[in-house]
């Protein structure tokens, strides 16, 4: 290759990662419309609605044990992201499941349904139908905020949902089966010699840093 | 602060640093006794002696399906590590749990033994002794083993080793439970908040490494 076929491939593939930034910006833009925060109005306001809908109360939010542990979240941003892709992950199978469990009409019109079945009065239609209303308008966002979590599980955290499902694998491994223990301890010669080829690259990285870190502070 | 104050606390931290690398470098050694290679003959041996006395044959370990991916092993050193951290947790499981199933005498001892119950022989018994003190072996072979597995992960994967703790516990999350359900999505905007902030994060890192590679491409 020439110098200036070279310099054309780079220049080509500068150009093809800003089109890339191009769109990245679009997306990130079509996900989060309101300025300074990645969450919208209406990803609040579904989220209102839910609590309201099936009166979960403050005192049943705040007792002291979060869903989502926030420790690994103080970490390196590698391992931050690889946690919020597992994050993303079980966000999208939960809404999933809710959208499954809670069909419309909701649980609580079913109720009313059966409570109100001997004595129908047009008060109690009424108030069935606004429920109905609100039940599909939280259906509509919830499937609103699915489609938000896969395009940001998509566009900027597939490398770390993969890695995601390959350590959920590995909890799939058949530990009772003795030809599955026979290969697997067969596959750890090849296992803990990559192991410790990674420890010792980090290691060394980390001693190259302070290094660096050393003459900087001599120099200075 | 004192400057000099300052240099002696920056002595310091190196020395520590020093200190723990020095310490990283002998357990090291103790780990891995043979040049080259981090798995040494003992480890080997006892494979194979697993192998030979549960009758494990080559056929049943190349059957073309591994039982760990080496996908995740070909990304960034990043997503390596963490992988290996997972790969090591699963292998102490692993190594637990086949020192609690085959305690000594082995099954295959056992089911000799219930074979020749009417008729000892001088030779039956000297047989099942070879057996058990080969057993007794590859016992205390695979209790070095996950001796060693537990000092790397303890020294070298400490952080991803939690991460993976801290991915797993996300499928434990009470999918039916409507509270938990209310809680998941109350706490849903903080996180798709940060999710968006770390995505952004790691593109302007990407950014600014296209624009230093633009600069140097120009210098060039």
């Amino acid at each position: 290759m020439t110098q200036q076929e070279h310099r054309c491939t780079t220049s080509a593939d500068m150009m093809a990662a800003m089109v890339r930034a191009v769109v990245c910006l679009l997306l990130w833009t079509s996900v989060s419309p309101v300025s300074g925060s990645y969450v919208d109005q209406d990803m609040n306001r579904t989220i209102q609605n839910f609590l309201q809908h099936y009166n979960i109360s403050m005192s049943d939010i705040f007792n002291g044990k979060p869903v989502f542990s926030r420790e690994p979240l103080n970490g390196k941003i590698e391992t931050k992201m690889v946690f919020m892709g597992g994050v993303l992950e079980m966000y999208e199978n939960l809404i999933q499941h809710i959208l499954k469990q809670y069909p419309t009409p909701s649980p609580l019109i079913a109720r009313s349904k059966e409570k109100a079945a001997s004595s129908i009065t047009a008060e109690s239609i009424t108030s069935s139908g606004k429920r109905s209303e609100a039940t599909r308008d939280i259906r509509q966002g919830l499937e609103d905020i699915l489609d938000k979590i896969q395009k940001v599980k998509k566009h900027y955290y597939q490398e770390q949902v993969k890695l995601v499902h390959g350590l959920h694998e590995l909890r799939r491994i058949q530990m009772n089966n003795l030809k599955v223990q026979g290969k697997a301890l067969w596959e750890l010669s090849g296992l803990f010699d990559e192991a410790g080829s990674l420890a010792k690259t980090i290691s060394m990285k980390r001693r190259r840093r302070r290094q660096a870190k050393t003459k900087a502070y001599r120099r200075g």
